[in-house]
């Protein structure tokens, strides 16, 4: 008799987007007649650029024909965009070889799919709210332990909290991970780890020799020179980290999907072949994965040109813009708002710190416009709101408006 | 300390076809001025149909415009594509609906992640000789025990030999397991399971509470009414399958990346929520992967258009021109040869019983002929070799000759 993997069961609820689209379906169906607005999900709205579209369908006019159709490509990569990504490394001055990069479907995928190469029994510790992926998949592994409803953690997850007070960077752990997972540009709160900050948990994770996965799908919209882009900006990160990246935000590749994942040779966790984890994750994906689209790649490729790489930054810039009127709204309103600057996502206090489901339920009932409670990203977020700045202008506007007009104070 | 899946060092060896291109590279770094001719991966080499080139060129097109752009899709595919597929198997008789069907990022990905919604110490059936994906994804779980290099054979899976005594479809398992893997028309053997056949192991399934796993990657292969192209055309199997299958074959989505599972409303192994399989594949597919490439989902639609059915139709009948040249040719030299009928491999038996690594470098040395030695996917390969019927025309007939004329029996 086959049974199921049990720690499916430990999860704690269902999926935050769908627990969301529960409850907006539900209010759009007691009033038809009300057009509900979206500051929720960190969905792109733009089109592609001109250049990405020309590369995509250069991509699809080579399938056509028998002299140019391609078949099954590299497990890690097309061999020249793996070239091309460790080039944008190397013009922001950080050294990372070509066989260091793995093409992927996406951020998602490989964040999720990282903590598979490490044993079982290895320790995690995440941010206080994060991206959910990092706790459920590390659930669904076995290494989280129990839920308990009452304090609302895995009893087993070392907790980081992000919080005003650090401002929402988190202090070391307080105990020995193996496994940390940091998310910068973050998401949800917006914040922005500094040099300083990133190479705390670098001295940290060398010493301990613990391994950093470090999410930076958001890095493009990094403006501020002086924060760093990628880990390996930091002294000895090639040593203790992986670094994850996406084209899904900066160029509106969400639902094309492309990432990619830096594995450093330097990473060495034990003296055998798979202890360098460069050589695990190739084998990871040679396995389990077959590749990211042709078509996908060669839209890829073309973003990162020079003209591409003009284009998807003017996609950066117009989010941006949206950051900025929904907090100058917001702040209009005496309601106090961090991220927006240097990330497309605001993380919002909420008013009179009521609890962010109710929040939820307020901002919609009031305003009609969804957001995401903070809760939903972990306990830390229980009297906080994010924001997406992606959206169309006009709806950005729409919806900031509805907020300075009908949301009670 | 962080350490790595200790499970990834029982791997046995290195992927099959690394060992093959590191042979050929020698091969022909010695020998600059041989045309080397490969029969050997299952790569195909045809260019894409004309209406699902269009489809592609149209799903480019609608990401470069404000009001036809879109982001994230559902995890699950498009809602079209879910019916589409759908509504091909209920054109063969077999009842699908729409939300038990997983539209991925191709067969090889679903192959591999299969395993991991189930217990780890699921005991696991796999055909003998069998695509290497089965087996290594369960050495990396941890269900497979430790490779015994004598008889070559991993001590806790469960081996159920094809051979030409079963027309290599195998007898039930002398041992009970929770998982069977089936693969009809199986690569590598060529064979194709009977409704008989299946039904012997739906049934045993049902007995014991086992779930299949039944890989239909070549389904569209089939070309003999008789012969099942989908386990569902067996009574029951609803209760005990899921099927996999793919666009890479019969559409030319190798490098595409476009494949489905179908998970059975009605395969419950458990009475809790994610005991219903449909729901727990669901959770796991929207907790680690993000949906199939919009633009790519585009191309399958248009596959499953009457006309891209036609076309799809001419690419696989030429595929099976090249087999049967392939199997004429050999039978011609009196060598004995399986497959290749209702499926897109044949399956040699090597001359004199000769080991399948041995005559890789006779037919390498002696012909300059590419292919894939049997022991590769099993022990009850050894004496056994793959080829393949994807390359062009002229490439498969020139090989063809080589062999004929320069094969030394």
């Amino acid at each position: 008799m086959v049974r199921i993997n049990e720690n499916y069961d430990k999860l704690s609820g269902g999926y935050l987007f769908s627990e969301i689209t529960r409850k907006t379906r539900g209010f759009q169906q007691a009033n038809p007649k009300i057009k509900v607005m979206k500051l929720g999900v960190g969905n792109t709205t733009e089109p592609l650029t001109k250049t990405v579209i020309n590369g995509l369908h250069n991509g699809v006019s080579r399938l056509g024909f028998g002299d140019t159709y391609t078949g099954y490509g590299d497990e890690q990569g097309n061999e020249r965009l793996r070239t091309e990504i460790a080039n944008q490394y190397r013009k922001e001055g950080v050294e990372v070889n070509p066989h260091e990069v793995f093409v992927s479907d996406g951020a998602k995928p490989d964040s999720a799919n990282i903590q598979s190469i490490f044993s079982l029994d290895a320790s995690v510790a995440v941010q206080d709210p994060a991206y959910t992926v990092y706790v459920d998949t590390n659930v669904i592994a076995g290494r989280a332990g129990e839920f308990n409803k009452e304090v609302g953690l895995y009893d087993r997850l070392i907790y980081m909290p992000c919080t005003e007070e650090n401002g929402f960077f988190p202090d070391l752990p307080m105990a020995i991970p193996g496994l940390i997972y940091l998310n910068s540009p973050n998401n949800p709160t917006g914040s922005v780890a500094t040099k300083e900050q990133l190479k705390t948990f670098v001295d940290f994770a060398r010493e301990y020799k613990a391994a950093i996965i470090f999410d930076a799908a958001y890095s493009a919209y990094i403006s501020n020179p002086d924060l760093p882009r990628s880990i390996y900006e930091i002294h000895g990160a090639r040593e203790c980290a992986i670094e994850i990246n996406s084209f899904s935000k900066d160029n509106g590749f969400t639902g094309v999907r492309l990432g990619w994942t830096i594995v450093p040779t330097d990473l060495i966790v034990e003296d055998t072949e798979f202890g360098k984890i460069n050589k695990l994750w190739n084998r990871r994906q040679s396995t389990f994965f077959n590749g990211a689209s042709n078509i996908v790649q060669a839209g890829g490729l073309a973003a990162l040109t020079e003209q591409g790489q003009r284009e998807s930054q003017e996609m950066v810039e117009f989010y941006m813009g949206n950051a900025k009127i929904i907090k100058d709204g917001l702040e209009s309103l005496g309601l106090t708002v961090f991220g927006g600057v240097n990330a497309p996502y605001l993380w919002l206090r909420t008013p009179n710190r009521m609890g962010s489901w109710d929040f939820f339920d307020k901002l919609l009932n009031e305003t009609h416009v969804v957001g995401t409670p903070g809760i939903g990203f972990g306990p830390s977020g229980r009297e906080y709101f994010r924001l997406s700045a992606f959206g169309h202008r006009e709806d950005i506007e729409e919806a900031v408006d509805s907020i300075k007009n009908n949301l009670k104070l």
